[in-house]
């Protein structure tokens, strides 16, 4: 029995526990975690049908069809041509489903089709049962994280050689880029450099402004391998760090540092947020820390479980999330340490080693 | 006025006409067309709120704020700090909006969130609303077209004179995406090298198949260029051409010129589809035309018009869209050759100029 089939099975049993007659899933990562095929983000429909018992069938467009290959008959896969009705199709398999649970980023439009092709159905989000499945890692999963994370460390180490004063943002960002996939990832999704004043901006698009002596440089990047997200950042100085910034790099370091000790099976996620938070707001720069501690990663950069005040979800083994306290001085510099941690039956493992110190660069 | 402003307009009179309170879109290009910033696809939502009268809102994660810059004040930011409720207020900028249209692509989990917020409101679809704005181009985003298209010409030259045999799919589609780059574009979306019977699969993802001696091989690539995308497919030959492809070849040149030539003002899009499909089957090809003729295309790679059976919009000027007839034999090959035209005040401009006889490589 392929991976695919097990995870569609566990998916019918938490269908059944929670009251959902079918799923349905397109874009994104929930239908190649459950299909092994990943749908393009198109006008063109692509939707996985499971109900809770039955058939589960695959609508793709025929063109993407010859695209499609079958784990041991787990789906049936369905092209429609170009001048078919796929919403009425896809409404079909769902037979007398009445609760369909939806994949968080199916396109509005498909699910505002389906709802009025058929107002008797009930659409609720599939976010919480689909994280039921995703949050909790094989030991593939998490090697293939592991291997990702090894890949961005690699480039960190590298850079850290590498002149970053007279540069564009832009073309130091490419360059990251550039290494990581000559390195052994397939795609990248972000190279934030930020450099200087908008280091205060935690997602600042890389840009034309100039790297100079004395700023510091947010570097935050990540991509895939073997399916499988990177995201690691790390802090690099061009001479001399600015006023202030030695001061609070010291705490910074001390809440990641503590916020990863205390990663184990039984503790929430929120008490992981709070452990970096309290140290940053004991030191006086608890207003400078605008985001949430981290975010699980495994498919997607962004999924469950979120490291965030107000989320109860208790840690277990197998799960996987960045942890990333950041400073934020606007108008002067910015700073964020990030290492993505698996947590193990013990307790936690970190996948990113590089050195957390930051790299004083020319 | 901005641009922006000029277009938050137009909307509005549209929603005027069709009975629309309030238009939401999230991620993807509507939300760019509209104000200039482009949403990172993330689980934090950001949405614009525009009232068919009234102030304009754009609700954003409060660590995406600093990116971005209001257009002579179209609108207001509202950034939500992460313990806040954003679909709470969403809901409240939507006022006693009844009827509220939604961006295609907006993900499923926010919509199916703000329908359960509020029960009264009714959501469809923004598809028709947005599609009447973006169909029709300014002077300044045909020469954004233009320009994206001439890179892509230019890369397509370049490659006729490199080695393909002994190289993977891979490989080759990787020099085509750093080409592109290397001359211009910001980012890329695809390059399609689909090499000998994967030529069937007309989204054939490049792989490790070794290109071989009498390969054909589609090659179909595009991205972005100051926002605007590029979209073009040519066909390459190892030596000699595969038994039956030339004859082939010939009604698909033949089929693509008069689908070209027939594009004018008044004439539907439907119109243009059956003027190369006619010619594709006359010559007894019309079972392995298996795709619509063709696609608009503008701040996203596949938009409306499309040029498809059962389309009756009529064409008209500044209207951009793609015209890539093509024929596919299972387990043998594929050819097609797509260009991107806009409409004239008279006719047509043909954007992409490359030679579209097939290049003989080695």
């Amino acid at each position: 029995m392929s991976e695919y089939t097990q995870r569609i099975d566990v998916a019918r049993r938490i269908m059944e526990a929670s009251d959902v007659d079918a799923l349905c899933l397109s874009v994104g990562s929930d239908l190649p975690y459950l299909t092994g095929y990943k749908a393009m983000p198109l006008e063109r429909v692509t939707m996985l049908i499971v109900p809770r018992s039955g058939r589960a069938h695959l609508v793709v467009p025929g063109l993407e069809a010859p695209r499609v290959s079958v784990p041991d008959d787990a789906f049936e896969v369905v092209g429609w041509a170009e001048s078919d009705d796929p919403i009425a199709a896809i409404d079909g398999y769902l037979g007398d489903a009445v609760t369909v649970a939806v994949g968080d980023e199916t396109w509005a439009t498909f699910v505002l089709d389906l709802q009025s092709s058929n107002p008797a159905r009930s659409y609720v989000g599939a976010s919480n049962l689909m994280a039921q499945l995703r949050m909790h890692k094989s030991q593939d999963e998490i090697v293939a994280l592991r291997n990702a994370a090894r890949t961005v460390d690699a480039v960190v180490d590298e850079m850290a050689n590498v002149r970053f004063s007279g540069r564009t943002e832009r073309s130091i960002s490419r360059e990251f880029i550039d290494r990581t996939i000559s390195l052994g990832h397939d795609t990248m999704d972000f190279g934030i450099v930020a450099s200087g004043p908008n280091g205060a901006s935690p997602h600042h698009e890389p840009g034309e402004r100039v790297i100079e002596q004395d700023d510091a440089v947010v570097v935050d990047f990540g991509g895939t391998q073997a399916g499988y997200c990177s995201d690691t950042t790390r802090m690099f100085v061009v001479g001399r760090a600015p006023y202030g910034f030695d001061a609070a790099y010291e705490v910074l370091r001390e809440a990641q540092a503590a916020a990863v000790d205390a990663v184990r099976p039984g503790v929430t996620a929120e008490s992981i947020d709070a452990v970096a938070r309290d140290i940053i707001t004991d030191a006086g720069y608890g207003d400078l820390f605008i985001h949430r501690l981290g975010h699980g990663i495994g498919m997607d950069t962004h999924e469950h479980p979120y490291i965030v005040e107000g989320n109860d979800q208790v840690l277990e083994p197998g799960m996987a999330f960045s942890i990333e306290p950041g400073i934020y001085t606007p108008g002067e510099w910015g700073m964020r340490i990030e290492d993505i941690v698996a947590v193990t039956d013990e307790g936690v493992e970190r996948l990113n080693r590089s050195d957390r110190a930051y790299r004083v660069v020319d």
